[in-house]
């Protein structure tokens, strides 16, 4: 059983800032420093999404990259590519959109629907600044 | 003489949107689309400045690459990053931050303090997506 | 009169040889090496449109990028896509595909199109590899 | 035992198709799209190769970056460079030419003689587009 | 428990040798080739560090990635950074500045002060270039 | 006459330090800095060659890119490469290694050479830092 695992590339840019709304803004301010900014600040976000299987004597593929392009769009890009996370996303509600945070709820929003097409979603990686990243396996520790 | 073109690329990143504020709602997403979200978006934005002289015998610097550096961080960095672009930003005030017009703000923020040091500022590059990017030249064409 | 440059970046995927159909295929691998393989390779080409003119007062645009990202798709990224440069592309006809070749075709099929809409096209770049690429300003020189 | 991994990237160039001789050219469009293309397409592939082992205390090496790039070069490289991958490989004879068949195959092409070395393959990736990657651990499945 | 992997990238330019003092120069160069010139040769390293940890349930972090930029900056990089491997490094005396080493030296010189804030560390990526690099556990061997 | 500018990478791993022989070492260490570090430091520099002219009309050629490659490495990459700029290279005696001279200095080295194959040598860029990059036209000031 030859398992290979398959990664796609998806982009986005939002709004967000690092803010625990039970805290005095002073407080937010000497937490989260600059990242607590009122008025947001901003990234160009990368998600890189892995998904594994055994390819497909018919078609060499784990799942059509296409279609995970596609679900990949529907359930994490469309709802956050040009909002902002704090205010305008339904399954952020609640919840403060630190990188780790994100890859949290994007694993949520993906697992069923990857998992619905002979893949196994078993990483989603974050990239929200060329110096900072973030990796989630589903709550796995691999190493 | 020696002409030699020296570039520090500086990074900072910021929530904007594209909004013009004497039109109505519609007409800003009917003109800029998702752009124009109510409750901003943002980037990672790179910029690499350019400026041009002969190297100095003693030293083989155009300008100290550090200073230069400094005073992007001071006249750039710091009044951007970490901020909103429609809000936050005394000398973008009445101005709709496209790309385009950053570059410009951009070089009239830098020019008197980069041209003091023995170097003249000739282009400010702008990358605000991996796919989208501005140059300026302080108005000269080139090409 | 600010004259500012925009550049969008869209890429493509294809496959070629350099052949040249006059000669025999011992001249080819002799003149093109293995570039003249007779089963062809390909590349992910990198293509960077450069459009000049001056931000409009009411959107900060030299032109709608995602108009001139949609002009760019229609005129080179559909015809030239999953495609072999030296059999699938009318407009390649009886031209040897080399990146030079490539990027003067490219201006024709992009000029009067981008030339519409308020700006001037003034630039194609395109990267073959991560070592190789060449710029057209459309005959002139500028250096 | 500190064992460490060490990973060497190499390229190549190369047209193929996804294509299943089994089924009508009508029957490959529906599935593959645009990777059906008759003619071919081609890609900039990356390879990175990872082999893990404990540095020897006179070199502080793995194994010798050198001979391993040689060895890559040799078995993997000089075959698929400039190459189409359906037609002009032996080692890739009657196998559909997906990113996950093609790290299959490196695998095989390239574990006895690392492992000759000191070394213990242990990774293949190749890297298709900026947007779409493969991981291949000799079947193994780390997470 | 939602273990998450944060991610933090920074860099230092250094110079080296590959360089057994035990050998005559002759079978440094027979095993090191241009690697062991006399001279020295250096890179612009980059480094990668990752932790792991649960993310706070106020904060949204695995530990202030200001504060491990941080630990990473005072105990790596101002030591290395703009410095001579071979001769500058107190912790670095006595080894053989391989990649493979360097990784190992790393670990050590982070694994307290970062595990002290609430994560774990649990691996040192180092690019020495952009075609080779080095991935090290603390000994551990994921696959 | 249709003008192409066709570009070549190529990469070289260095030692240097910027140090002005005439000076005090407390001079030097108050104008470079840490560049300025008594036993060096090193880079990973890129080197991008720019030729222009008129592809010829049997093979779509500037001129033949492997030969350009050939040429930048015999008289930059061989003589550079894994050695120490202050020490080591005959051409850059007596001159301080900053990435402006070097700049100059590869022009001087490559200008004869490419230009008797039918280009003509317009541009050397060098990047010493993913921040730090210079462009010489040969004393032209284009912009």
């Amino acid at each position: 059983m030859k398992t290979v695992y398959i990664e796609r590339r998806e982009r986005f840019n939002a709004a967000h800032k690092l803010y625990n709304n039970k805290w005095s803004p002073e407080k937010n301010v000497e937490v989260f420093g600059k990242c607590a900014n009122a008025n947001w600040h901003g990234h160009n976000y990368e998600i890189i999404v892995t998904v594994k299987g055994v390819p497909h004597p018919e078609t060499g593929f784990i799942m059509d990259l296409k279609l995970m392009s596609d679900i990949i769009k529907e359930f994490v890009i469309e709802p956050l590519d040009h909002k902002n996370l704090n205010l305008d996303v339904p399954f952020l509600e609640g919840i403060l959109p630190s990188t780790e945070n994100l890859a949290i709820v994007i694993w949520d929003q993906l697992e069923s629907h990857l998992n619905a097409h002979g893949g196994i979603l078993c990483r989603i990686r974050i990239l929200e600044t060329e110096n900072n990243f973030v990796d989630y396996y589903g709550g796995h520790e691999p190493f």
